[in-house]
């Protein structure tokens, strides 16, 4: 069987187990508890995309969609020895209630982590959570009551969407270009808002290798940013995941750099490092931080002292920022691999390109739908995540989320490859046939799930 | 210096530092974002008693106050071992995400367990969390609406009251007796609620060895209270993290066993084996199963593999029945300990008397009041906590959470004789000047600290 007939098998019963899968999705289930259910859940549901998804996880899928980190050349041997020892030495420690605000010891740590970001904190100022979305969380069980605004980069991360959705916020997206937020246009959205009486609790952004859109925020519009948001009155969340994961140069400064009271800085370990301990942070004015800290009490009691303090020896005793580094020069290869393949094989797309990071954001041609091609897409054997993700409006129909962050660059030439066949039979169609943008009606952020964080 | 001498030493100095800490509680400062704060947010606040615990964890303080478990007998050298095995041979699945669900090699095991309770789930049914603490933010964040009534047992869970107050949720408890939930009078508080027109979401209970009441809902009342919540359609919170606890028998069935479609059911790992992996779980009727997966991922995207798959490991391999055999017989000595102290130095007061799990609750002599009395029991250096902790309407303050759980018998037996000194200097003043028992107004119900649970 030669490797056509093999993809053409793959395709066809991947086509039968989608569509099975979304017929499951749509079908209803009688739920006695239906009724019972609170406003906020009544939007959180199992959606078509997502069944498509478990089918693109098989191996024969090429994966663009995904958002985990490739961790294969971390030191299994001294993470065994490591915790073992840990383990022997500490062990009571290690598998006991701590504190609320996670402890001391990586707490000290994570101040030094920050530092390459210009942040100089204080231990105090840190509280640990369960990755850097329980943090997302809690800072929005903290400001959000229904129908708050909070105005967010369009696109932004649909894990942040999620958490908004789920305690009923209002999200204004402020546009971006190459260069980040466009400090203009997000002054005019601020000002427009309190114009209506809005109320604007915070604005979120990921400064850094933006999470859809490949982007960084400019070294200028970054103190701009910080004034604009004070001179509103508003706080900014700025979520931090991929600093370190810069490919040609040093991290620019955080913007909680500039004015450490107007700003919660999110961290995380899951890029930096491994994402299997769940362990990220905030760091965040003293007040805030309190609350912080009595939200999480009453959600999880405390973080996990087995990674809190795995975590912390490992940064203790090992070359973590080596690591780093060769992580960075991995995910080099994978983007320059991805860069070039859209190249080669997408000329008639637009894309960023990314200086770090896990992601580009694809523009497609005039006329093409990410999200109606997506089924066709999978199909075809490559997946991918739909611009519409990123939007609370749904808008983002012309956009793709490429992640080169796991599959090897082989991979993930054979992926854009087969994008680029799907694309070229998709814009036959519109010639054919005209637009298949389908309008922005009933559009629903849905819930995250891992593979696309 | 002789030992009352040390003890007055260390009086005097735990009085100056507790007055301190209550001080720098009570003082506001400046909070730019104050305005800024979620409704829900502003009851958030760390409270006198906090500042009084963090000086009541002092070693010289016997804290009858905790609800840590005592994991000393854990076998140390085995699980350093099978971790190493697991990081070295399993090391690139342990350290990345995994579904939200949680690992089905965990939930195999966890349906293994609940059999223990007569529970017959499916791996399907199950849901993994951040300890059975996020399972009860989940459900509650599910099912509750501002406003929304939930009938608990009176007294409730500290750390469920809080969850429940951060929904804001209206809690309406109903009483218990010596066997637990009073079947009549829980029928008769769902029935004058409906006639009310409040909307009851759930009842929630912890039908084994009560924290903090110490019952165990007896056997003949469990088909009845589960017949009485179908009948007022009306769904019900088992939470059952002591459920394996028990000293003299078996378990009996879970409320989830007679009717798997009206229940949603809480385990926990904290108490059986340990808490430092923050693993817990949900088994719920299938469409609530699937929105509490979707909250979760939005919280935290996924539990920790590290956790879950140790976990998973060591109930496969290591023979951890016997292990928490070994608990059993461990507390029970403590809990024989603190009844036998109790009997000889406070006769003057009621106790319950516990079958397992790790709390005993006392009722003071009349005229007492067990949250004023508490600043004067830290300083002769014992530590419990208020009953007042544990009700949502301010009541309970003639009531004692006394655990049994953390110190050894000889401390138990010094931390009883400690509190009865402070009982009896109490009763004097009472007899000298009236009662001490403040009125019910003011009360908030605190997040909880992992040294309440």
């Amino acid at each position: 069987m030669d490797a056509r007939g093999a993809q053409g098998g793959h395709g066809e019963r991947i086509r039968r187990d989608a569509a099975a899968a979304a017929a499951a999705a749509a079908g209803t289930r009688l739920d006695p508890w239906f009724s019972s259910y609170a406003e906020r859940a009544h939007g959180m549901r199992a959606s078509e995309v997502r069944s498509l998804f478990a089918v693109a996880n098989r191996p024969e899928v090429v994966s663009l969609a995904g958002g985990m980190p490739n961790i294969e050349g971390l030191p299994l041997d001294f993470l065994a020895d490591m915790t073992s020892r840990l383990l022997r030495e500490r062990g009571p420690k290690l598998l006991q209630y701590g504190g609320g605000q996670g402890e001391e010891e990586l707490r000290e740590q994570i101040v030094e982590v920050m530092r390459h970001d210009s942040v100089h904190a204080h231990p105090d100022d840190v509280v640990v959570t369960t990755g850097s979305q329980q943090a997302l969380d809690l800072v929005t069980e903290v400001f959000i009551d229904p129908g708050d605004v909070i105005v967010a980069e369009a696109p932004s991360y649909v894990g942040a969407l999620g958490v908004f959705r789920a305690y009923q916020a209002d999200v204004v997206h402020t546009p971006m270009d190459d260069h980040g937020l466009i400090p203009e246009a997000l002054d005019r959205t601020l000002g427009e808002l309190a114009a209506a009486g809005r109320r604007v609790k915070f604005l979120y952004t990921v400064p850094n290798f933006h999470n859809p859109a490949g982007v960084t925020l400019s070294a200028e519009r970054r103190p701009q940013v910080v004034e604009i948001c004070r001179r509103h009155g508003v706080l900014i969340l700025e979520d931090n995941p991929y600093g370190l994961l810069g490919f040609d140069s040093e991290p620019l400064p955080a913007l909680a750099s500039f004015d450490s009271q107007s700003v919660v800085y999110l961290g995380s370990f899951s890029k930096t490092f491994a994402p299997g301990y769940r362990v990220g942070w905030a760091a965040a004015p003293h007040a805030v931080r309190e609350k912080l800290v009595l939200a999480s009490e009453a959600a999880i009691l405390s973080p996990t002292m087995m990674g809190q303090l795995s975590i912390a020896t490992y940064l203790q005793t090992y070359d973590w920022f080596q690591q780093v580094k060769e992580y960075r020069q991995m995910y080099q290869e994978r983007r320059d691999a991805m860069l070039g393949a859209l190249s080669e094989h997408l000329p008639q797309a637009q894309w960023t390109v990314p200086d770090g990071g896990f992601y580009t954001w694809l523009t497609l041609p005039e006329g093409l739908n990410a999200q109606s091609m997506l089924p066709r897409a999978v199909t075809n054997l490559v997946a991918y995540v739909s611009g519409t993700a990123f939007y609370a409006d749904g808008s983002g129909h012309r956009h793709i989320r490429l992640s080169y962050c796991y599959p090897p660059p082989e991979r993930i030439r054979e992926g854009v490859r087969r994008l680029a066949d799907v694309v070229r039979a998709e814009q036959e169609l519109v010639e054919m046939f005209g637009s298949g943008t389908a309008p922005a009606s009933g559009h629903t952020v849905e819930a995250p799930s891992a593979d696309q964080v």
